[in-house]
């Protein structure tokens, strides 16, 4: 069994009788039954999956997966393809958002190189799971073969699995790569059976006419490579990416550790897509953040049938918003394991 | 010339030209311009309202104001009065929803004693601006006198004053008082001009008869004591809470001094409403948390010109919302603060 199926028929529901307890216990706190909302869900779902009622997530990673992409050539970005290099070296240096949002929340962040095209000097926050440098463009035939996809998203298993070996217990799933806006559009519309045009929008900043040329950059690859929306895999190599192939991994692997993943954005999105479609029973260890600005981000969110926590009219990517979503989650369990409850605090019931 | 008036002399609208260098600040960080969104936003306001292109919010205070409400012996509620000077305690011993959120984001908890029904033991956590042991009925005459009504204002200025004068450099501002629903429904009703059904809701949890029950007292409140819309002085005074008039002393107060102030749940808003009819150069030093469950949040909000920052379903006030909004206006400021540039970084700009 390689490590994919391996890790695939690890996943197991979240459990059922913990979530019940949670529930007790959360309608035993003093406030009003439900009135912190979807803190109490996030609560219960951590509950669930963790297997226990003081979930520890003290031990916080954001993992951005770094990958670049052929189609970034057809001029569907706004930035030349060298800033994915030039920023996994601005993360690795500690001065990107993700770095002061990580610091904000308490959590450490990890790039994986999983196919920039350049290469890096060894650096303790650096995981190098380099399928290739860079994915070939999806406008001339696949952005990668079956060995290759199936490989980023063994690299993104492995990955998080490092991650959780070193002790982290909540990791949020982060991007960077010029040109993964597109890859994730071509996703987004196979999966979710979506028109192209109503799944892009405008990345890093592009302007209109570039939007269009971006639409039917994205038809014409999946009119040439015509993905399988039943294989995973298919649609990874016809139109994907390698970073999106690890987000993929890391999900599935954290599903299968009953580790909570909190998505990021559109690309984080794409690639719970795929986790989703290699194994449905990963979206309950999928915690959201928000719903970007970027279109496509909505509808593969409700594919997955994720409700955002907030909209902040973000849409850098980078893990940004699962940073602050891990925020959230962890209070939440917090929530959960530090109130007093209306017996210990001597509060009166409702009334009648 | 009383606190009031000496409070509302000296706010002055938020530095524009600091303003200006945040957005240049904010343009020049290795990301897509305007790609944080909300996040840079608000960076932005809290340079304009600190003076500063580095705030310091290191000090965070969340003040929950705590009243008692004669409408609350009307059968309005759902939990019993008492609640109020219990879930006091709850704070004090640090037991309640505000204490973990307040810890979680690593700020303090201060309650204001603005007209509970009970008395206290001093305690460090504790100011005492009691103006009376709760309200009288709205519903059989003004909820207080018109001097008790700008000394509740006055004793949350002071209760935000001595905050200020410890240090803190941002304030959340939170509530407790049972009833207190129905008293930010008839002061939303009559500086809003919505009708009393379009803003009451189910408060802390109560069913569908006693709605009934709570719009017609509020519109018996509103026909007896006719306030006007005009004079927030009178509007408090006839259907107000002492704990409301607190939390738009705090606001104006914070205005005074230049200090953010994170607005909570409905309770909050209602007191904004209150402080922005007063003095609505008070509202550019409002940052907004959450739209609450509760139905006339999201129409106080519009009226103050404030767009929440998330949606998490939450309905429990005591500044819970406040104190995650405190968390995401810190996360602002440090990206402001902390990141790179693309000069300092090395790395490409936009094609074209």
């Amino acid at each position: 069994m390689g490590i994919l199926e391996e890790t695939i028929s690890l996943i197991r529901p979240p459990d059922p009788r913990i979530m019940e307890k949670a529930q007790a216990r959360l309608d035993d706190l003093t406030k009003p039954r439900g009135s912190l909302g979807r803190l109490e869900e996030l609560a219960k779902q951590i509950a669930g999956i963790t297997g226990s009622l003081k979930p520890p997530l003290d031990r916080k990673a954001v993992l951005v997966m770094a990958g670049d992409h052929g189609v970034a050539q057809e001029g569907v970005s706004a930035y030349p393809r060298e800033v994915t290099m030039q920023m996994v070296l601005n993360f690795l240096a500690g001065g990107a958002a993700i770095n002061v949002l990580a610091r904000h929340i308490g959590a450490e962040v990890y790039v994986a190189d999983m196919g920039v095209a350049a290469g890096f000097d060894p650096h303790p926050g650096l995981i190098d799971r380099k399928v290739a440098p860079g994915t070939a463009s999806m406008t001339a035939g696949p952005a990668m073969d079956r060995k290759q996809a199936a490989a980023s998203i063994e690299g993104g298993i492995d990955a998080a699995g490092l991650l959780i070996d070193k002790g982290f217990n909540i990791i949020g799933a982060g991007d960077m790569g010029i040109g993964n806006t597109t890859a994730s559009s071509a996703i987004t519309s196979v999966i979710c059976g979506a028109d192209a045009s109503m799944v892009t929008g405008l990345g890093t900043g592009i302007q209109a006419p570039v939007l269009e040329k971006k639409i039917k950059t994205i038809e014409k690859a999946i009119s040439i490579n015509n993905p399988d929306p039943g294989d995973a895999i298919d649609v990874l190599s016809k139109v994907g990416g390698f970073e999106i192939g690890g987000i993929a991994g890391a999900i599935l692997c954290c599903a299968a550790r009953s580790i909570p993943v909190v998505i990021d954005g559109f690309i984080s999105a794409a690639g719970a897509l795929i986790a989703n479609a290699v194994e449905p029973g990963s979206s309950a260890y999928m915690i959201p953040s928000h719903c970007s600005a970027e279109r496509g981000h909505s509808i593969a969110l409700a594919h997955l049938g994720l409700k955002p926590l907030f909209d902040l009219d973000m849409r850098l990517g980078e893990g940004t918003g699962a940073a602050i979503g891990i925020s959230i989650a962890e209070a939440a369990v917090k929530i959960m394991d530090e109130m007093a409850t209306f017996s210990s605090a001597g509060i009166s019931g409702k009334e009648g």
